[in-house]
């Protein structure tokens, strides 16, 4: 019915054959991944020959060996054919968060064509959506919500030192372009090794926790620098020279400090092409896993240079690692005696890097240094690192 | 093997276990797509238990009734079974452009779990890839070169005709940040009735195409800004308050001439954000199918602002259309009398807009308005709109 009022709707507009805008839209008259009002999720699939229809998500029980790859972790659950083509699940009820899901069609993973809302992370793409409406919902600040909306600039910077140009994703408050004579405090926000300079605006929400947390007056309005923290590469995949390769991990993963190095060129790029407090009281910088690891070196590197840390789930690197990183013991003695206003550690009680991150904080605790310490369930997951920006960002610069 | 490395490396840096990071990586050690050195292409895909595997996409012989629905006009290929799971598509030699493609595996339309490069056209996702390695490839400028990169600022402008917060994108060129006291030439360029602000973003390779015309020196610095054409929408799907919804069309058209009216609003924000040469002369104004229609309406009812017009495959609407469009004749003959010193026409001889389309050249003769025209192959497809754009831009503010 909606295509008949479409059609004779363009016919009267623009004289268009219903064929000619069919490849607009989606042919299929159902819903998925929809969210019912008592926080269920029902998932549709039309596939009238399959044998076995099932669905892979966060939302599903654990498994260790999930045969379809790319979403490891999750089980798989059958969906039950209702009619001759239509497959459906309904979820219990979910907990308020991101979720992201594929469908698994006779062992073959595929997405949903009723729902066009993607996420890539590094090589893999799922669906996502969100549960959670209100405003004492967590997710609720992982979605767009009616508040100002501060700008997401997709920057490039040049790197002497790398002898590149690299991309670099910068979020700017609502008031920010309102206010051209006024400074910010700034976060530089570290993504995992398996990410890029997108991975935090697209799993992480960054812009969308931002927005809410500043308009509901949690956070104050700062400047969140997103770099990418690899620096054989150029920009995230498909954005950059490489062109639309197969991204693998091995051929970007840098552990030898080229990263901590280049970073300040990042601060001083930052700097000077933003209206930034430069000092010490208004910078902040934290990280998810080896952008933990990065956060967790730079912020002893840099001396004077932060009073706000944040390791989250952090893959923390030791002495013993090579030459850039022999001193670290000493560097973190040397941070403290400095001072660092909020040292923030977060982690899942079921994240592989549980036992180093304790590890870390006896040592803190050896040390003098005070810290705040979250720990949530879960393993190494962005819901976690979503929670800890949305906890992290409003103890920031007060 | 690669897998293993990485395990090994993974685990000597951080200590992870395989398990914790299979998750970032797609499991299947086959390539798809493969562009060839001869520019075939070819197609790579398991799946052991399906009886038919074929592919979609726009280098596929047409189709009148395509069964799958969201890439309507493309036949289907069968794919054929190359091993107990593995399928395989070689392509003839294509001609340098920006496809996309989709798998159908027994009727049912999916990705390539091996390709993360995908677009969201209005409901339908659908894989792209380009073929192209050379400056004289007319898709070398739709890849991402080793070039100066401009900034893409995805901003949100307050709009008090529509009452709401509208999402916008922002092109500005590599130099603009270098040059905090020049002023640029602009180029609003328009969506059609399936897209939004987006849509010149993903599909149309604005970014690229400026950032290689300016290198190569064929088209001058200049901003592009990119509003969203649907006054009923705040943003793209997905980036509005509007959630995760399933996109569509009949939801959001207007063909009233609220979106002309509201243009003065975008023009008045844009010359306000950004350092624009605010006259006739270094105005242009383009848009492709409705866009299209916008730019031709907006050009004749903001008399002496727009030195440069493209139609691009535009939805033309005339008299008769409502009170708002009631003039459109002598509103033309005013914009011919007042001076347009690019008037430029695009449009492909199998859109089923090309009769409209030629009717409006005989309007231009008989009123006497010189123009540029420009007829393609193919029919109404993003393939002609990036044509347009790159040859459209190269003749703008000289």
């Amino acid at each position: 019915m909606k295509k008949l009022i479409l059609t004779a709707l363009l016919i009267a507009v623009f004289g268009l054959t219903a064929h000619a805008q069919q490849a607009l839209f989606a042919s299929q008259n159902i819903k998925s991944a929809e969210v019912n009002k008592d926080n269920t999720v029902t998932f549709r699939f039309i596939a009238p020959n399959a044998k076995k229809v099932q669905i892979a998500g966060d939302f599903a029980p654990k498994a260790e060996n999930n045969p379809i790859g790319g979403m490891v972790g999750t089980g798989l659950i059958d969906m039950k054919k209702e009619t001759d083509s239509l497959w459906v699940y309904t979820s219990p009820k979910l907990a308020s968060e991101l979720y992201s899901y594929m469908f698994v069609v006779d062992g073959v993973v595929t997405h949903d064509p009723n729902h066009p809302y993607l996420f890539r992370d590094f090589g893999t793409v799922s669906e996502y959506f969100i549960v959670g409406d209100t405003p004492a919902d967590m997710a609720y600040n992982y979605k767009v919500n009616n508040v100002p909306h501060g700008t997401l600039s997709r920057r490039w910077m040049e790197s002497k030192m790398l002898n590149t140009t690299r991309r670099i994703n910068v979020y700017t408050p609502a008031e920010y372009e309102k206010n051209p004579n006024k400074k910010y405090p700034v976060l530089y926000l570290l993504h995992g090794s398996g990410g890029d300079e997108d991975e935090w605006v697209h799993f992480g929400r960054t812009c969308q926790i931002m927005d809410n947390l500043i308009a509901q007056g949690k956070a104050l309005p700062m400047i969140v620098v997103m770099p990418n923290g690899h620096p054989a590469m150029e920009a995230a995949p498909g954005e950059s020279s490489w062109g639309l390769y197969k991204p693998f991990h091995s051929r970007v993963y840098s552990g030898d400090g080229t990263f901590e190095t280049h970073f300040a060129e990042i601060m001083k790029w930052a700097e000077s092409e933003y209206r930034i407090q430069a000092d010490k009281q208004h910078r902040a910088i934290a990280g998810l896993s080896m952008g933990g690891g990065h956060t967790n070196t730079i912020s002893r590197l840099y001396r004077n240079t932060f009073d706000y840390v944040g390791l989250f789930s952090a893959g923390l690197i030791r002495a013993g690692r090579g030459k850039f990183y022999d001193n670290m013991d000493e560097l973190l003695q040397q941070q403290i005696k400095d001072g660092v206003k909020l040292y923030w550690v977060g982690v899942g009680t079921e994240d592989f890097l549980y036992k180093s991150v304790q590890d870390h904080l006896q040592l803190l605790k050896k040390y003098g240094q005070k810290y705040t310490y979250r720990e949530s369930g879960d393993g190494h997951v962005w819901k976690n690192w979503r929670i800890y920006l949305s906890e992290f960002a409003p103890l920031l610069f007060k």
